[in-house]
């Protein structure tokens, strides 16, 4: 029985003090330390791909440079767990990413789990013990690179690129090395500006002089810097459109500075009118992101990624795959993913995403190379707010390991496996209960494909009509007969952005997986679903299940009580208490808003307040 | 043409340079430096009384100790507007005071018209030539007491009372005495627990010792200080009840206190449960005052005043008068308003008050003692925001003179004149602008007694839903077939607590007012109003007349152009212009609003948004 929180899925290694040197000297002390005997042999040639063998009474690992530090720490997990720990491995995913939201101010922007783990009063500020364990954490899940800031870049995070900064970035850069993980910053495309140039037009000479000159500053203190992450002409940041130079020619100006270096250029493609009139009916903010960029296929210089989040909203708890994720075959892509759970729960209510990333998966023909995730991370103890959020953490890595190999429910065992011990005796229990909780939280806040009816700003608990006459351009008009946006071929014309059969298959609501349905669909309440039931019975149905398996989450839990350590119980039990309150103000408001639509009762007759 | 919009009403009166002696000393030298001939003579037995003969070429007013000053100001502004000053006047009501929201850090609660005119950074900071302009301002309205500090008393304000800040309390209280205005001090009531007690209970007897001790030291700095206000129990301030003592027990602890130096209390009545839950029909909060205050008519010290607001919301655009206010015959009572335009358009939107005041008059069969108004005042250079929101501090001043006689159509005449001048060619025309700006703000925010259909806190711009579920009590309850609450007989009983002849009006939907049928009623949309239209379509109608409306005063502003001082024209057309996209915002989502609930488009076509 154990669960010691701020080591995470590694409660089993001991110390051994900040490592300096490379990965295979993390990799052999981190052996050594645990007793374990293996020999260590590096080929280059291999990258991050490791193998383990037997070797005599031991094992031997071979792997790239940071191929055998991920070896290192299989070997360590699997003999922990029991598992036989022979096996070859090459990561799916070249580039596995995260995203820190990390405000100099020690603020994290959507952060649910306290302060920045490197920033405090527009300082670098970190314990450098914890740095290290979490370099452990990512390189034991593979994760390779990382941005310390928030792609929101505000002063003084925008002069990490600058002298100013630099040697402070360096030392962060040395203790990351150790691990096998490269550092990202996340620029400001102004900052030419910012420095004293009259412009930051891409085509401007002197802009790329101006950025092949920081870029060759940034490499002199941080020569395996990774690239660059950068969010342009979104909500309110600077970029290329302002001097009306399209994205290809903004993000190649900051590519060619990094090519030099073997530097990425890595571009966020979150690009949509945030200043919607909710009068205007001609635009459909889904379709933005493929409007802004698919036509430029072919144009983005070889060192630019497009970072593309899974759906073309921003990380609803349901939404298609972003139709960008199909497109530009040319063009190197990203998928994000957002472990901080601002849409889902924010690291209160429990939230497994593993099922969702299989979803995702599911719906993509092809994976792109790379892979990121805004971390749900911070300083509090546990690092993830919710004890159990940390799951996220672990299974993001195995999953941008494994790509389509990946496995949430194996990986969820391991997970509970690892930091809860081998001998777990409620393994089973909480294992249902993580699985199901992406369901549960769906149903009792945005099931069907609703999504946005969330308090504005905060993005916390239940407001239907919060943003519908907000500026950003997330509508459901709903009224007394249906709800949604049609967005078939009659409708905005989003579904058109689909290859062919994906068009096809959403284009008729007979045909569309019903949890989306309302998000291709404007449907009428008294719809007739598959099973027979009205679209309206379906709702109050779904939101009514919701809160009662949230409140069996909490019988579960506490069903565990003295079957965990007390600390770890009563801290999550605060959580589950919090959940059941939240999803009973989700279900009532939401029936309600729908029932004063309608004033059509359950079928069931269960209470719905007028 | 004038309007030097720094001096409000009074731009012809010089500069004399601060005063420092008796109001009548005050009053020799404004008319002394006008060069008019009037003698004084001070009545002590007057009080706040004046009477104007004519003496030889000249004057004589005679008048209690401020009598003389109200007096002077009244043939000075009666001269400049060519009227004959001969008259004698006594004041409708005793206390006539403003309540300042100001926070020491220098926020003004609920101030659009800049920051706090007396604090900054925690600290007292005025400019004291400003100051004495506004004791002449006070005194030419007759103003005759001020609160500097917000009613909800935060850190450091806490301390005004005490040895800390007393020296800088009696600094300001020196200025005002020279105007005949006396200062008030909003106390928190858990004061003695602040320094040191481990109670505040007012049944303790070192509470009344504290309070005792304190009262004797403020008075040793300041022996005219007119008294203490208090907002207690009420939106997370503390009070009594967390004692279990009810508010008579609370306000006559501070009241004995003050007695010996003959100070009131002032004990505001705003207190109502701010944390309810939407689900809950039980509780309804219009209910609340009567429910705290009215049986204990007969309990409070006669020094103690209960300040009850007109209505029995908050400051909603339209509400009937408080119950309360028909109530504890035995008690002293205050009515209080609000200047600042936190609902009526926030110094924004034009809104002149006095049409409201006169139908909260025509409600009230007696009107109490004592009045008192929310400011609309800060640091701007105009003190309103708004320069023509300046009308409504002048038109408080008048009616808190006046009471019954008042007049808002000929006080706005003097007011016009005075401010832009006795010649001034567009008087009529701004005078109708003025006039029907109430009405017309009420069409397109919150027509039929609908309120709090406001955006979540700022409180400006429309939002339906904004309050509808949250814990504040303000409730509408719409859905597809009807609106509003039943407050009737027959639903919450709020109209029993007014006397049998107005709830006998209000409980019949047929001879309720209809500006008011929403406030008491709930009612289908097809309800068929006096003159013939559906309430639906009334709905409709009002708020695009009232879009409408705003466009009108656009345009009338627009024909000022060249009639008005440029800066003057300039400042307000920025007003005007962002009022009629206020009212677009209004009536557009208040119309979709209803629209999608019913699906019955306007009777004359207009454009509803779906």
């Amino acid at each position: 029985m154990q669960f010691i929180s701020e080591k995470c899925w590694l409660p089993f290694i001991g110390d051994i003090g900040p490592m300096t040197g490379t990965p295979a000297q993390t990799a052999a002390a981190e052996l050594s330390a645990m007793g374990v005997d293996a020999e260590i042999q590096v080929d280059e040639g291999m990258q991050d791909a490791f193998r383990i063998e037997k070797a005599g009474e031991g094992y031997q690992i071979t792997g790239g440079k940071s191929g055998v530090l991920y070896g290192a720490y299989r070997l360590l997990m699997k003999n922990y767990l029991g598992q036989d720990p022979v096996c070859e491995e090459t990561p799916a995913y070249k580039l596995r990413m995260l995203n820190h939201w990390d405000n100099m101010d020690g603020h994290v922007e959507r952060g649910y789990a306290g302060k920045s783990l490197f920033f405090k009063e527009n300082k670098f500020c970190y314990d450098e013990k914890r740095m290290h364990f979490y370099g452990r954490m990512l390189a034991s899940v593979g994760i390779n690179a990382i941005s310390l800031n928030n792609v929101n870049v505000h002063y003084p995070a925008d002069r990490l690129c600058t002298e100013e900064l630099l040697p402070e970035v360096k030392k962060i850069a040395d203790i990351f090395r150790a691990y096998g993980v490269r550092l990202i910053i996340s620029v400001d495309y102004a900052l030419p500006v910012t420095l004293g140039l009259d412009t930051a037009d891409p085509l401007d000479e002197r802009v790329q002089a101006f950025w092949d000159r920081q870029v060759k500053l940034i490499y002199s203190y941080v020569p395996d810097l990774c690239g660059f992450l950068v969010k342009a002409d979104s909500e309110f940041r600077p970029g290329p459109y302002m001097y009306k130079r399209n994205h290809a020619e903004g993000a190649n100006l900051l590519a060619r500075a990094l090519k030099p270096y073997g530097g990425m250029l890595i571009w966020r493609c979150f690009v949509y009118n945030c200043r919607q009139d909710w009068r205007d009916h001609s635009i459909d903010r889904p379709k933005a992101a493929y409007e802004n960029y698919a036509y430029l296929d072919g144009q983005f210089d070889d060192n630019v990624i497009l970072q593309i989040k899974n759906g073309p909203y921003d990380f609803q708890v349901r939404e298609p795959v972003s139709p960008l994720l199909y497109a530009m075959p040319a063009t190197t892509k990203a998928i994000e993913f957002q472990l901080a759970q601002e849409y889902t729960g924010q690291q209160i209510d429990l939230y497994y995403m593993a099922p969702m990333w299989h979803e995702v998966m599911d719906q993509l023909p092809h994976l792109p190379p790379h892979i990121v995730a805004v971390t749900n991370l911070g300083d509090d103890q546990n690092w993830t707010g919710h004890d159990l959020a940390q799951a996220n953490l672990y299974a993001y890595g195995c999953m941008a390991w494994q790509g389509r190999a990946f496995n949430g429910e194996e990986t969820l065992k391991d997970w509970i496996g690892l930091s809860f011990g081998p001998d777990f005796g409620e393994a089973k229990r909480l294992e249902k209960m993580m699985l199901s909780s992406r369901s549960t939280y769906e149903k009792y806040t945005a099931n069907l494909g609703l999504g946005w009816m969330v308090t504005p700003h905060s993005h916390y608990g239940p407001d239907a009509e919060g943003y519908e006459y907000d500026f950003w351009g997330t509508y459901h008009r709903a009224n007394r007969e249906a709800v949604g946006i049609d967005r078939t071929d009659k409708g905005t014309g989003y579904i058109q952005q689909y290859p062919e059969e994906w068009a096809k298959l959403y284009n008729d609501p007979a045909t569309c997986p019903e949890k989306m349905l309302l998000f291709f669909h404007r449907m009428r309440y008294d719809y007739v679903m598959q099973d027979g039931r009205t679209m309206l019975q379906r709702l109050y149905d779904d939101h009514f299940e919701g809160l009662e398996e949230s409140e069996k989450l909490l019988e579960d839990w506490k069903a565990m009580e003295g079957k965990l350590p007390e600390k770890s119980y009563r801290h999550s039990l605060d959580r589950f208490e919090k959940q059941v309150k939240n999803a009973r103000n989700w279900c009532d408001r939401m029936n309600t808003y729908f029932y004063r639509f309608t004033l059509i009762p359950d079928e069931k007759c269960r209470k719905i307040y007028d």
